[in-house]
């Protein structure tokens, strides 16, 4: 442990009260961003935010406008020559319905047996609050931090992000960084440490089939006309082979495969499928095969159909060809595949397999990259000793199957290697009544982070 | 021409005038039966219809009640060993709008170039019309009919006929029959009479494909569960081969192949396909190789998805896969197709081909029968003996794609066979504006059906 570190750590000792005072404080604030009449609460947690931010000497803050709820920004960027980091998190919280399953009231936080119970514990403020610490315990022990940090903290992520792209497409300018490390995940199970090295990217499109100017009549036209609803039908079942792989032709050519290392890194993760498969009720798992279960969700392409409609869907029965049928159709994209060069294959199949008699369109309706920050990225092997220097055991790395929107944005919009450190517990009830945070995993992350920051002080390799 | 026959075209001739200004003051009666303003016109004119019928002598006229608009029902059962007829038309008619396209007011009517132009002139009270007079026309003549008939005009055929399947269980006891005679169609293209022998039956069925408890996070999840919506267009693409045919095991068994004679009948027929490519706006027909267009409408079964439906729905994108997927599947059915066992057979085959990790069931919605009553039969043989004498030619044989509610109500649950047996000209522009029926056709219907009941007098066979 380094000299500063041992100053860190000591302050943060004596503080402790006080600041699991100002935890509590930041949790009673209702901050729930997609219920209007939360709105004015919204504002006050911004607020709240911001004006611990100026306390503890971070700089140019400010509860920065969205066309939603706002984003609170502040940075601190005296540390000449060392990288910049951007570091996310959102002070906003889910809804807590349904409330009679709360044992304590949610914005009445209370600690029990190590833990602290409320909505937003885990998910996400208490992260953000860690962050507050780390820095603060630099800036009261040291007058400044070994890097130079962006603070971004959203005030939608839990209603879709809807406003937060266009915020940083208008702040791009303040955002320049080295790396972004996100706080809004958490430790694997049995509360191992974990960083979460590799996100999917995505492809997101629209199959059009039209048939008829109208809806016919089946007994009048039915035998002489391709139904649009059952060509949809033969388009989408040519997507994807009977064992759930996918047969668009050089759909596979990019991705890359799992080295040794990789492989044996989703070895050493323990899986209960079974206990997935109860968990969503259904018989059994079903995927590609040759691949653990792991490895399909972070480091496979998929190919799954997110809706499909036409004709008539009442009660009973209509008997009509329907006009058109219709499906949305979207990739989950890994290294080192192309957006763009997937949607082109897709669209292409689409319309090669297209039945006759039938007009069929393919549209694009959205792409985000992939991300993977490599077990090697000097990043990440920091991140990892920290982790293991103060909770006393090394990482696991996990690669998850979806895109986090603002990680996908800081890859794709800035072009940032993206590290995802979180602390809460895998058990942790996020967006379930009874959320709470282990009271170690909360001290823990504010010693990893403030270790963080002066491990990534002489650079990024 | 008989001596009776002769009496009943002069007591015709001599009684123009006044049945032309009776069959207006019908058509003046807006009894549109889809729109509620219209319930006190639709009583009208049912009451209208049942004071016609009693005035002419026909007995047991009794406007009767459904839980929508009334049935008007007669009867005259005085011809001891003749055979009963069961005669369908139905008073309502379709809306008018868009009133401005109508060149005439649709319920003030108006005889020009041969023609009687209003809605409802010819779909259907100008065939109900002409059904009145056939009878008045014996009664007035010879004070009896040559067969014994029961008139059954419904007032909701243009509203789905939603309550006439109940009347009909419910006035069983006075149904009794030998055949039934419906006159709600019309001739064939270029004013050619026409007898409508054969209807399709149909299976309509729904199948639901179920998988996780709810829709899941298609980034979290993808890549290993089964996704309903893949799965439903899996299912339901096994169910037709490119070219259109079923390939559910055993569906053509059952199907009567077309005799030599009957693929005359078809070939005798002139259609226009590029016209009806057109007229629906599709590139080009589709269907079944091997078979013309009317024997693939009227003798070929089929299977079409009539809906379909599952998780996303709206604008843009969601990334979930669905947690259920489901479809409207239904066969058109021709003879000796038994309902009941192709339902059989789809759901089988549909459990049989049904991918693993989801589950799957088929519910069936309703069975309809099929109707053929053959060239060869005696009351088509009549019926097209009597079109001759009449109009001076011979008629085509036509099989329709559709089952009309009525038709198949009376043969599966009355056990009737069915002749169709309508006057209107084949561009009578029903159901849209400056709807008409020809004055030719409407007096020939009346010599016709007069006609028929002399010749169907001496039995059926």
């Amino acid at each position: 442990m380094s000299e500063a570190i041992s100053q860190v750590e000591a302050y943060l000792e004596r503080t402790a009260t006080e600041r699991m005072d100002e935890y509590q404080a930041f949790l009673r604030i209702p901050s729930i961003s997609a219920l209007s009449e939360h709105a004015t609460d919204m504002r006050i947690a911004a607020d709240w935010l911001a004006d611990q931010m100026r306390d503890i000497g971070i700089e140019h803050v400010e509860v920065s406008a969205t066309r939603g709820h706002p984003v609170v920004y502040g940075d601190w960027l005296r540390a000449d020559g060392a990288p910049t980091i951007l570091v996310y998190g959102h002070y906003d919280v889910q809804p807590v319905d349904p409330l009679e399953l709360w044992v304590r009231p949610p914005f009445d936080p209370r600690v029990e047996d190590g833990r602290i119970y409320a909505r937003g514990a885990a998910d996400d403020k208490g992260q953000i609050h860690l962050h507050i610490w780390a820095a603060r315990a630099w800036l009261e022990t040291h007058g400044r931090l070994p890097v130079n940090v962006r603070y971004v903290f959203e005030g939608e992520e839990e209603s879709g992000s809807v406003h937060f792209d266009e915020w940083l497409e208008a702040n791009r300018h303040r955002l320049g960084a080295d790396l972004a490390v996100i706080s809004d995940s958490g430790f694997y199970q049995g509360n191992v440490p974990a960083i979460t090295i590799g996100l999917r990217g995505l492809m997101y499109a629209q199959v059009d089939v039209t048939g008829p100017s109208q809806d016919l009549h089946s007994g009048t036209y039915g035998g002489n006309v391709q139904n649009p609803a059952n060509a949809l039908a033969a388009i989408l079942a040519g997507l994807r082979a009977p064992d759930g792989s996918v047969v668009v032709p050089g759909f596979y050519d990019e991705v890359r495969d799992l080295s040794e290392q990789e492989r044996a890194e989703f070895a050493r993760l323990e899986f209960d499928e079974a206990g997935l498969a109860r968990e969503i009720d259904v018989p059994a798992l079903f995927g590609e095969p040759g691949f653990g279960v792991l490895e399909r969700r972070g480091a496979r392409p998929t190919l799954d159909v997110n809706g499909l409609w036409g004709g008539f869907q009442g009660e009973g029965s209509k008997t009509i060809i329907p006009a058109h049928a219709h499906a949305k159709v979207s990739c989950r994209l890994v290294p080192d595949m192309d957006p763009r060069r997937t949607f082109d294959r897709v669209r292409d199949h689409v319309l090669a397999i297209a039945p006759s008699g039938v007009r069929v369109d393919v549209q694009l309706i959205s792409l985000g990259m992939w991300s993977l920050t490599g077990i090697d990225h000097p990043a990440t092997r920091a991140a990892a000793k920290c982790l293991e220097d103060v909770f006393g055991q090394s990482p696991v790395y996990l690669r998850e199957g979806g895109s986090i929107p603002a990680a996908a944005s800081f890859g794709s919009m800035l072009g940032l290697p993206v590290v995802l450190l979180g602390f809460t517990p895998p058990d942790d009830h996020a967006h379930s009544p009874n959320e709470f945070m282990t009271l170690a995993n909360y001290e823990g992350g504010i010693r990893t982070i403030a270790r963080y920051w002066e491990a990534l002080s002489t650079g990024l390799g």
